[in-house]
């Protein structure tokens, strides 16, 4: 098991719309989460079920995962000491930037465009990437781009803490519980 | 460019809700889509608005990837002549499973969960595969197995007769129309 990733990465979720974009607000986060980012940011209508269901998930699952509220955009990635990543179907290949993206030892912010991206966006990144230029999903852009960043050892990262597991059967569920954190 | 996949990948979304689900089902077709299936079933409610989004971003963004709804799991896992693979997080690791699945040469029913899967789903599948044992999302799960599936070759699909396409830009947005079908 992996403990932590070795590049430091937080995503950041903007103009989130509590009552059109929860559920995929909520399998961005998780995504965020299952792929090694340790915290995420987010913009738009400050929504209390979506920082509940997160936090749930982390208690029940383990790591230390942090959903944070952000009045605008400007704070978040105006402020942020390290380099930013833009996901958006019109940037450069991603696999044509992610080795220099990786090489780069800085904490990474990953900004996942919502409804209506500020022009000044794209211009306040480092680099503007796209998972492929058809549209499909923030969900899948963002793991694909963790996956590829990390070099798939995401997929054997440890959460310590948690209360639930699965144990992998090649046909059925099987789900271990602890009654504390472990 | 490539123009197609050399693995035949059809992707079955069980049970659909049109309130609860529209928009995550709809980004898991367009990922299916973008990430190289060549088709969809769902079951579920059908759902006309889902089916007519998908049209439209085929019929603008190229290719001829199809959406039908099926009555039941029964008709589409029981009729289909090939391999099934089930995405769910108590499977075996996909990476454990991944190469085995690319070299058999048989078409791919990939199934994807929504609200119940019905436990016999586990027993009529080849492989019941997890994208990590974390809860995130059938979005990024599809995203990431097709991505290992096809070795990153699906990056570069084409699809031909697009009316919109992206010219991939470093800052900014450019996208390119095309008065005819190209």
């Amino acid at each position: 098991m992996v403990e932590s990733m070795s590049q430091a990465v937080t995503v950041f979720r903007l103009g989130h719309r509590p009552s059109r974009d929860k559920r995929v607000s909520t399998h961005l986060l998780l995504a965020a989460r299952a792929f090694g980012a340790e915290k995420a940011y987010y913009t738009g209508t400050q929504d209390d079920s979506l920082e509940e269901s997160i936090r749930k998930i982390t208690q029940d699952w383990g790591g230390d995962f942090k959903l944070e509220y952000a009045s605008g955009w400007k704070q978040v990635i105006g402020g942020w000491e390290g380099k930013v990543v833009h996901l958006t179907m019109y940037g450069i290949p991603f696999q044509d930037a992610v080795k220099e993206i990786r090489s780069d030892p800085s904490p990474k912010l990953v900004v996942v465009g919502g409804a209506k991206v500020p022009g000044e966006v794209y211009g306040a990144s480092h680099w503007n990437v796209a998972v492929t230029g058809q549209p499909h999903s923030e969900v899948s852009a963002l793991a694909l781009f963790l996956h590829e960043l990390y070099e798939g050892k995401e997929l054997c990262l440890d959460f310590p803490g948690a209360r639930l597991n699965v144990v992998p059967q090649a046909k059925g569920k099987r789900l271990q519980t602890h009654a504390k954190r472990v």
